[in-house]
């Protein structure tokens, strides 16, 4: 059996393609949220982007911040800055050769809480809500992290 | 041969890490783009940034906003938010064992739409350009997903 | 012996993993950098996070930028922007089977760059020190890149 296929295999692999898979398809999803505030708020960052609404007339009026369009590029930062090291240190992990009990709890864990991420930053849910979903996921790369420097580190 | 070897010898592992060291490279340019034009522009972030410039006189003055260097970076960003799926997916999607072709082909659309959408950004191309190369990235990365949750899912 | 136990075995692949880890964690630290100023500065990108310092009072007060702030949030972005590439060209590089000495010295002298760039970018530490540690890491990027390239590329 190749060494790909005995990859493709193992539950732990299998586990971090699918979480990572989501997670990246969820925060892509913030993308198309953004393009449809910033056309249904009329408020661009770019004057060739203006030039449906404004007809040819003024293009300063659609060159504006919106809050509504803020909130979710802010909540797409966020997501950029704790699903970068989901992928990295979530694949490192999976490497690493962990139970894969163990390893399902951190990527369930890691999934579910971004959702809830998102959907407290969207809705503005009081806090501590939005404040709590974030470090839940920090504390899972964390964890994963910490995992991954005791079994397998090589300085 | 070990497991190593043979994933180096696999095509389509090969062609996931061509295409990947691509469109980063790529990505990575955007950066020195970014200094170039901060340092032409004299529009810098960071007060010790100016001291070349300014040789010890009015700092303020080099403290500000340039329309050309925001436009790099938002050009930057949108490649952070759609590079980081293609890197974390078409891994996933790679050791899900694909058909060569298929693979490949969503490899070179995808760096040929980022590597399209950077020059319709940067020289500010009419609308849709810019819309349609990154609709074209954003939908190889929903394939590679679809692909990967289809035939390795784990939940 | 298991593929993937092979891969764990590898020398590179456990300097991968080890390297990856250790930059991402450090990147994570910056978020929680982020909310220590934003917490003791009053400083808030969210109506909904100011309400323990407001009590219900003025909002507006709160819903500012500080200048503390915002650095560190550079400084992250400067992070992400450079260990995106690092975690996607350094993986792909540790696959196309380097020498372990230079596969080690590209991965230490990243993550030392990336350490002494934070270090730079916080405490403000006059130029070039922070620009010199950026191209650094920028360089060991690009060498790794052009290494994958030469090595396992398939267009």
């Amino acid at each position: 059996m190749s060494a790909l296929k005995q990859l493709v295999d193992n539950e732990v692999i299998r586990a971090y393609a699918t979480y990572t898979t989501i997670v990246l398809l969820k925060m892509m999803l913030l993308s198309l949220i953004t393009s449809y505030y910033r056309m249904t708020r009329k408020a661009f960052a770019n004057p060739e982007d203006t030039a449906l609404q404004s007809g040819g007339g003024d293009i300063k009026k659609y060159m504006r911040i919106d809050q509504d369009v803020e909130r979710v590029r802010r909540c797409h930062l966020n997501d950029i800055e704790n699903i970068i090291p989901f992928v990295g240190i979530g694949l490192v992990y999976a490497l690493s050769n962990p139970d894969l009990y163990t390893a399902l709890l951190h990527y369930r864990i890691f999934a579910g809480s971004r959702i809830l991420h998102t959907i407290s930053y969207l809705y503005a849910l009081p806090q501590p809500s939005r404040a709590l979903t974030f470090f839940v996921g920090f504390l899972v790369n964390a964890s994963m992290g910490y995992a991954t420097l005791r079994s397998v580190s090589y300085f």
